[in-house]
């Protein structure tokens, strides 16, 4: 998608600060953190939202999840706390139309919904 | 886990609604619903947090992601929108220690932390 800011992420064209990276994933600080860590995990494939995942893709969503799992470990949140969430259209507050996963913590966080 | 809420709504034990049911998961209402629509999957095996998959899970993970997904359809949330989120321990909010994803949707969401 030519005018998608997360595949320029992924493409390299814009610049982020990476986490993680291989073939089909890609893990990067979000540049508005909530949290103390708040890092988004997207695969490099453009899904636009989490309707659009179908069985094809039950191993990558299954990597972004334990992904979410090892990143909470290396920043030293998973005991304290901290919550993997994906927001879809608008009632979800999805403000960026790539399919990507927060891991948030580093505080006690608010409310879920 | 003898003890474990979730393990006994898994074994019948508890009383729960059921939304989907197969070898590995299962989907109910949750009894204190946060928005319209508010379901739980979970896994039948017992893991307590985000913190124990492994490698193993991944398939389980996957399968978790696309059933929350199915189910925002199926109520009829997909398109106006939804979160699928899980809490990992105090930080996080997490309540009931057995693996639980929410689905949550049916009106305009909150802040996600």
């Amino acid at each position: 998608m030519s005018d998608c800011i997360f595949c320029k992420i992924a493409d390299g064209e814009i610049p982020a600060t990476v986490v993680f990276e291989d073939d089909e994933l890609l893990a990067f600080e979000d540049v508005n953190p909530r949290a103390p860590v708040h890092v988004l995990i997207i695969p490099k494939e453009h899904l636009s939202t989490m309707n659009d995942p179908g069985p094809e893709h039950e191993t990558l969503l299954g990597r972004m999840m334990l992904l979410a799992s090892r990143i909470a470990k290396e920043r030293g949140v998973s005991e304290g706390g901290y919550r993997v969430l994906v927001n879809c259209n608008a009632d979800g507050g999805q403000e960026v139309f790539h399919l990507h996963m927060h891991v948030i913590g580093g505080r006690r966080l608010g409310p879920m919904a």
